[in-house]
Order: C-alpha cells, then structure tokens, then sequence
C-alpha cells in the first residue's frame, strides 16, 4: 500500500496527520505538483480528476478523496477512533468535518487558487471570488472562536477528523495571509493545542 | 423527530431522496428560505451557520450538514445499504459522493449564487466566478458520461448516496440552463433511471 503524496498541499497532510495519529506508517510517493506530475498519464490512470492525495492499495486498487481514505482508515484501523464513537457521534463528527471542509478548508483554498501566482496561468483564475472567500473565512475564524470557547475540540471532548480538517486549512491559509486573530483566544488556545501533537509534523 | 425542510433548495432534496430510499417517513417542516427563516433567531439556534436541512432529533439535538444527516440514518436503518457494504466499499461510495459534490453539485450551486437574481442582494455575486463554474459543471458532466459508459451507477452496481447527489445537484442545473448533453447518452441513461424511481419524486 502506498500514498501518493504532496509536501505541499493541504490536502495529503489531512492524511498524514490522520494516518499518524492512528500509528499506522506507510509508504509515501512525492508527487512534484510545480511540474505536473498529477497531470501525467501515469498519474492520471490513478485518478482521473489529478488531485493528491491517493492511496493505493496492494492489489492496485486506487482511492482518491482525503476524506475517502481517511475513512478506509477508519474502518480497517478503528483505534483510536477519529470518525466518532457511535451512531450519533459519527453523525455529529461528520457534520463538524464538513463544517471546517465549507467554511473554513474550502474558502481558505479558494483564496489561495483565486489570487496566487502558482495558479496563473494554470488555472482561471477570479480574484475578485478570491476576496469574496477571504472575507468569508475570516468570518468563520471569528465564529469558530466562539465555538471553542465552549470546548476543548471542534467535534466535543475528544480530538477527531473535523480538528484536522481546521488546522490544515487554517494553516495553509498562512500563505494568502489569513491568520488567527490577535482577539481569538480560544482558536489560539486550540491553534497551539493540535499544533503540539506529534501527529502535526507528520 | 422531525426534518427541517425546503421544497426550493436541492440539499434537502437529498436527504427526502434518501429517507425514501430507506423507507423512512419523518415530520417535516418547510422552512421559507426566500423570507429568509432561516436566518431567524430560533433556526439559528438549530443551525448557527443558516442552512436547511436540518435534522431534530426527540430530545432536541440539532444535525446540520446534509451527508452528516445521511449518515445519521445509514447508521441507524442500515438496509438498504446508501453508503457501502464493506470497508473497501464504504471508502469508495464516499470517494465517488465527494466527487460528485465537489465536481457536479458545487459548481451547479455556485453558478445559481453567482448568477442568479434570487442571491441578488443576499449575497456577494461574482458573476465571472460563476461562469468559471459553469466550464467546469459542464466539463465534469461530459466526464462523468464517460464513468457511467462502464457501469450502471456512479459508484458500480449498486444506486448509492452518489448517485442522489449526483441527480440533485444535476437537476438543480436547470435553473441556470446547465444540462446533460445531447450526445451524453450514458448519463442520460442514468439520468432516466434514477429519476423513475420512486425516491425520486420525495
């Protein structure tokens, strides 16, 4: 089994991070995203959309999708549990997920897609969408402050995907400038909480 | 238990689809999205960030998040199965639903958002944004013809959570003049068959 893998990109740290905190090691495939190597045919064949990160397994079978191979993992590997505990804890893990997905991880990418210069010329490129979802995402910081002032984790007590999801899409929002704000002291609290993991380096 | 619903809006849709397809009947109550009720105190209270649908549970437990709700039900009525039969296969009808929230229904959505006169007003429209969304719909749509050349629902044999999002965010392309292809004789096949179920029609 192998993860097609990108130092770069939020997305395969969602899984590294996910894969670390299970204990689980496996192998990493670089895939040189400055030189297109997802858009090779090779790579294509993995997954035809191009995006990392993919997992394959030993019989050759790809899945794309972070949250799809995250989930894998969770099923095959369910210690510690990272999806929610029992039917209505996975239903609420999997809302907080999604929550950070659309209003913190998607917009924080939409910035970064809309106005840098690694996408010009690659993609179209809407700076004025861009500044639409920088604000969107600010938004969102300052509620997600609020939310953590009522709990340790985004999800409740215990850690889980939706606190991976944040801190990756939080973190790559360094990029286009978005920070944590000086007066969100619960979501620096928090910030500093899932940075200090070991799993975060991962 | 009941379901906070919106006949107008196509993430509700989703979850009255996949009720039915489980044979579930729930209360639901219709919330008015275009007086905006559910931008009022006490829907906000059910869901901070305003979206329908919602699901309340007997002793007041809020679920926002429309595959968070699915899940909630795949949990508790398993059969027939919407979201995979085994580890594996769980892994992929959640790799083939992503991609078709984040191919098809996203970009559908944001071309009504950012272009259609209902947001006017409401929101932030970037018209260029949506016409960047409507290449990429209508790009995703051809490729997705070609998936459903090799099998007879998106995620394989068997209809699956996929397959509603897909005709949900599908039909609600109609809206902005986004549809299948003349010549996309596969998905129009599928289009045929998930449409003349009963589940459809919910």
């Amino acid at each position: 089994m192998k993860l097609y893998d990108s130092a770069l990109a939020p997305n395969p740290r969602r899984v590294r991070i996910f894969l670390a905190e299970k204990g689980l090691e496996i192998e990493k495939v670089p895939v040189d995203l400055a030189k297109a190597e997802n858009r090779s045919p090779e790579f294509l064949a993995k997954n035809p959309l191009g995006g990392v990160p993919v997992l394959e397994l030993d019989d050759g079978t790809c899945l794309a999708e972070t949250v799809a191979i995250c989930r894998y993992f969770e099923e095959t590997r369910p210690d510690p549990p990272l999806m929610g505990v029992d039917a209505l804890d996975r239903a609420r893990v999997e809302m907080w997920n999604r929550r950070m997905e659309f209003e913190v991880f998607l917009p924080i990418a939409q910035v970064f897609r809309n106005t840098h210069d690694f996408f010009k010329g690659r993609i179209p490129q809407v700076p004025a969408w861009g500044e639409v979802c920088r604000e969107a995402a600010e938004k969102r910081l300052a509620w997600l402050d609020e939310v953590l002032g009522e709990r340790p984790f985004i999800a409740g007590e215990r850690f889980t995907i939706a606190d991976i999801t944040a801190l990756c899409g939080i973190d790559f929002g360094r990029v286009t400038g978005i920070r944590i704000g000086s007066d969100q002291k619960n979501l620096a609290r928090w910030h500093e909480a899932v940075s200090g993991r070991p799993s975060a380096g991962a």
